[in-house]
Formats: structure tokens, sequence, C-alpha cells
């Protein structure tokens, strides 16, 4: 029986699932192995370390995304320009063993002057549009680098990428507003992630809301454990602040729990609602784009 | 004859002047002594090794301002709360020895429901105004957390921090942009600055448009030295674009040359014209604020 190694290899994690011909999770495995941990040259064999078991069995086809497709990572694939679905990234894989082990090439488009790439996101993105039967829509993939993804007619049409949770961290962990917070970040408080939101949708710039954790420190108008939450509330909120959403507007938050809970929160104060697909639409995506590359191939299962 | 020291204590540098009653600067001193670098108790130490040949003369009257006077400090200064001028500063000094050695209070001020502070800046403000003889005015002091203050009849009546020579310092040396820009910073590319600003002030946020120094540099846009140039241009044109100024607005930038330079070039694609002040602000403000505590100073000189 024909299996499929879905993998996403990323700038600080290694995952991977074996999926059968219907597209069922049979398997999942995580690593600590991000691009960054990897020497070049080393790639084949770190994959083989992880995956060796899995891809053993005769039929077994390999389908990678992420940033092992990247300058830094395996084998640089190429970025497709937007508009592109499922057949203009089907066709420019990069392969690294011929029909057996491929990466997925990434996305670039041109918007507002700005030039953008994404790597992953796209895969997700497909996966998104498979889980939920649909073709158009406008998607938020929340995260170090948030992507916000346009669909229409199944194709990517263009996307934005914002620096959020980077931002996040650099302001956490590096900043001077550093010393105002608590050494490690409790439960959300939802009360003080509000109030970010609400700040940051009134206008200014995150140049200017961000010194507010300083200044509510100071005045004992916020308690310490709840700052880190605010200042999360303040860049997410500036993130959505830019987005030009319709009232009514539906946007699809695809990620994990904990950050998809935090995007439908900020975008209720929009009254925009939300649908949320979790982290599963990776293998979603990579089963997809796998039975495009072969669409004979769940017919063999 | 009477003379006057005064110093500006901030988080990461010690400077003095010793000026005589006419406000002439007679010898200007600067330490690597920030606030940050002197331990609790050790402040008085601290000032004597720096100053003592300048205040053994009888009469030399000691004025500081910055963040000496902050919690961290040397004594724990007021904020005066706006609208404050001269006389309500010159009326809440903390005295470290009656008579001889004042921190002047920092400001405080609430705008938009975001509560704010400023340090050391209310004096290079108050010397500005001497300088220029007004009495109304906008002006912009940049820096690590850059200040806009409004001035009417004499008195700061409102200000804002925006905290954008931090977020150029986080992005340029803690992100991953880091990684496309060069070592070092060479000479500003006016060129590449200026592209950076017109970026910013088109909208957006700069949590999307420093995506673009990777993008640009990831296309060969845009040469691996020019973007620090870039990079500061999205941040300071960030800064810029959130202000209310009306077309022919004059702004008065305070602050060294370096700096004001790239703020008047910023804001000359607003329209806004500019009138610069240097460094000399804060000697003429402290002067100026010893006046109003002494006010038959200078007639004994």
């Amino acid at each position: 029986m024909k299996q499929l190694l879905a993998v996403d290899w990323g700038t600080s994690s290694l995952r991977g699932a074996l999926l059968d011909g219907q597209g069922r999770v049979l398997k999942e495995r995580s690593f600590p192995r991000g691009i960054l941990t990897v020497a070049p040259g080393e790639f084949a064999t770190v994959f083989e370390a992880c995956f060796a078991h899995w891809t053993r069995a005769a039929g077994t086809f390999c389908l990678i995304s992420g940033m092992a497709g990247s300058k830094q990572g395996w084998l640089k694939a190429p970025y497709c320009a937007c508009p592109a679905g499922f057949d203009e990234v089907a066709s420019q894989l990069a392969w690294v063993e011929a029909g057996r082990i491929a990466i997925v090439p990434g996305l670039s488009c041109e918007r507002e002057g700005i030039p953008d790439v994404m790597r992953g996101e796209e895969t997700q993105v497909f996966g998104a549009l498979q889980l939920l039967g649909i073709q158009d829509g406008l998607l938020v993939l929340p995260g170090t680098h948030s992507k916000w993804v346009t669909v229409r007619g199944g194709k990517i049409e263009n996307f934005s990428t914002f620096m959020t949770g980077e931002f996040y961290a650099l302001l956490r962990q590096h900043s001077l507003l550093a010393r105002s917070l608590p050494d490690i970040d409790g439960e959300v408080d939802w009360v003080a992630f509000d109030e970010g939101v609400a700040l940051a949708l009134r206008g200014s710039s995150l140049l200017r809301t961000a010194f507010s954790v300083r200044t509510l420190s100071l005045f004992g108008r916020m308690a310490t454990a709840q700052l880190p939450s605010y200042l999360s509330g303040l860049v997410i909120g500036e993130e959505i602040r830019t987005q030009p959403l319709d009232s009514g507007a539906q946007v699809i938050v695809v990620g994990a729990p904990t950050l998809t809970e935090r995007y439908q929160r900020a975008l209720a104060q929009r009254g925009t609602s939300v649908q949320a697909v979790g982290a599963e639409a990776t293998w979603c995506g990579l089963w997809a784009l796998a039975q495009t590359i072969h669409p004979s191939w769940d017919k063999q299962a």
C-alpha cells in the first residue's frame, strides 16, 4: 500500500506524519531539528535518522514543505509567483530524489510595492481549503511572521507578511520594556489582552502604544502579571488594525489553538467572525499536493 | 562670581557643562557613567569624582536633568503633571543638597488614554524655547524614545513617546532581519532612506514594512550596504506618519545633527518645514531653570 511521509521542516522544528492513501494520519513525530540546527550537507543524514524507519516501505513518497526549501535549507526550491494554486506549486517541486523525495516551492508576490515571500504557509493554506471545502477566502496564519492570504478560485492571489510574533519576542526579551515584565509569561489575562487590542485598534502605531507597557506599570495601573498579555494584545491588534476588513467579513485562522484563540478574540473587536483550522492543515495540504502529483495514487490504496 | 554646573545624567551617559552668570558655556565634559553603570548609593561618589574640581568654587549651583531623577537614579524626583512650564518644574525640584544640588523633575501627561512620561527632554524643550525666543510650537526630540511635544504659552501642554530608536536597534541587532544587514552601519544612503520613509508614509504598519528589508535583499533589489538606511527610513517614517501635521506645519527638531538631518529629510516628504536646535538646548534649559530658581542670580554676576 502506498503511503505519504508528509514533512514540515521549518526554521526551528522538524515534524513528520505518515499518511495512508486516504490521507489518514497513521503516526506523527516531531524533532528539535529545525534547519538552523543542520549543517550544510547534513540534511540527508538528519532526514534519514529521523524518518528512515517510515520510508523503508516500498512506494512511500516524501513531500516536504517549509524552510527546507530555502537557501539555508536542504535544496533551494523556487518561489512560484502568485496567483498560484495546486497545479503551479506541483509543477515546480524541487526533487531531492526523483520520484521519491520532493520539496514544495514557496510563493512570492508583490503588493503595494512590497515584495513578499512564504515557505510552508502555502501548504497550510491549501490544506485549510481542502478541510473546509472552499475555493475563496481570507486566511491568516499567525506566528513569528504572520501571513494574511487572499484566495480566489482555489489560487493564492496575494499575501502580506507581518512580523508580529517576532516583534512580541523582541520587545518581551530585549527591549527596555522587559524590565517591567515578569520573568515568564503566565496564563493569558484576557482583560489585559483585550485592552491592548482596543488601544491598538484606535490607531497610532506600535512605536507609541508599546511605551504604555512601561507607563501603565510605572503608575501601578496594570499588574505586572498582566503586562505580557497586554503587550500581546498591542502587537496582534496592530496587525489586525491594518487589515481592510469589511463589516461582517469572515477570516479563516490557521494555526495552533493557543494563537488562534487570541486572533479570534482580537478580530471580534472588529466585528469579524472567525473559522479556526488547526495544525492538521499542513498534513492535509501535503496530502492534497501529493494527489496532484500522483493523481492515480489514492486509487491504488 | 556665581556659576552653574549644568548636568545631563541619562541612562547611558553623564554630561556636564560649567556656565557663567550669562549662560556662556565655559567647559564641557562627558563620561560613560550613565545611571545604569552606577550602583545604588554610589551616585554622590561618581558625581564628586567627575565634577568636584568644578564645584569647589563658592556659589556654584548644580542642576541635574535626566534619568538621575528616576527610581533607579540618585534621588527620585516627581513627575510634574502637564501642562507644565518653568514655574511648575522649578517648584518641584528634588534637592540632593539644599541650595546646592538639585534634580529637575520629569513630566507626565495622559493623551488618548495612554499615560506618558519624560525625564530630561523637558529641559531640552525649555532650552529650545529660550534659544528660539518662542512660547508656542510643536517639537520633536528624536532618540531611543522620541518625544513629540506640544508647547502653548511657554508651557508643555502634552507629549507622546515613540520607541523609534529602540525599535531600530532591536530590528538591527536581534531580529531575523539582522542576517540580511551588514555588520556595521556605514554612511547614510539617502536614496534608500527616502525610499523607506516613502513606504512608511503610504500607510500599513512597521510590522509589515520591516519585512521588506528581507525581501528586497532576497531578490537583490537593494544593496546590503543600503539596507540599514532603508530600515532607518522605515522606522522614522512610521513615527512621522502618525503625527497630525497640517499642511505647511513647522516642527522644531531638537538633537544631534546626525539625527535631526534624518528627521528634517523625512518631514520634508510630508511638506513640513523644520527648524533644528542642537544639543546646546540642554545647557540653555538648565540655565533658564536656574534663573527661575535664583532670580537674582545673573544680576550678581
